[in-house]
């Protein structure tokens, strides 16, 4: 297992240990971890801050060299919103924790030349399948899919 | 001038007063605004609470409909991360201020079927070239591009 990638399942974990929905991240530049994050829609009541999101803004403002230097690691297929922010600040490399069971926007990525590695974890793939059987609902928000009250 | 227009440039001067960068936005739904913001960077050292992003999270977490059936004001064309929010969100219409300062995901968008209606406000860009001509490179961090320290 990558260590970074386990780091990104354990803000994954955080998140389900706080009711929170289980996606984590970590942004790495030069072999460290600069900012760690996880999905906050419950923890924050927040409509942005997935856990790419999360990881990013606590990562800070960087200098556009580090943010294309870096590597960011997510135990599951950024959405669009979060492909974006990849974009945004030019980031070149993504490991993917699994895309089975959400297919963001990696061909986005891909057609816009970032390096994109799906590792299909069975202990992500579990984790989001027990969440998303378990709180279809809330999942579907997440992914801007839901019917709220 | 479009009322809503006007309310995501009111945004702007505000962020400007405040000492950021001046970008505003405004959610509207049913003819009402239903969230505001504007961008965040300064204010709160934030990597990624653009403009659109600070009316989304302002807004809330949504219905699908609410997001589908809204429309996002923003007094400049919205970059990769604010145009991936609008597509996991479907917003499907989208009227921006100003693209000649810069231009953002526009035709990312059109593609994928969101309305993008371009005013080439004169107030906008004025507002937009002033902030650039005095403060390049806090602009060039917010498009993802500064060498910082």
């Amino acid at each position: 297992m990558d260590i970074f990638l386990n780091e990104a399942i354990k803000e994954a974990r955080k998140s389900l240990s706080e009711g929170g929905i289980p996606i984590g991240s970590v942004l790495v530049y030069e072999n460290k971890i600069i900012g760690r994050g996880h999905n906050q829609r419950i923890q924050k009541n927040s409509a942005i801050l997935h856990g790419e999101m999360d990881a990013l803004e606590n990562a800070g403002r960087l200098s556009a060299k580090v943010h294309a230097d870096s590597i960011l690691y997510t135990t599951l297929s950024p959405c669009a919103m979060c492909t974006g922010a990849i974009l945004l600040y030019g980031i070149k490399k993504i490991v993917i924790g699994e895309n089975i069971n959400f297919m963001g926007e990696e061909n986005l990525l891909r057609n816009r030349g970032v390096t994109t590695d799906i590792v299909q974890s069975p202990e992500c793939i579990e984790l989001m399948k027990q969440f998303i059987r378990d709180n279809p609902r809330l999942w579907n928000e997440d992914i801007g899919t839901a019917d709220l009250d």
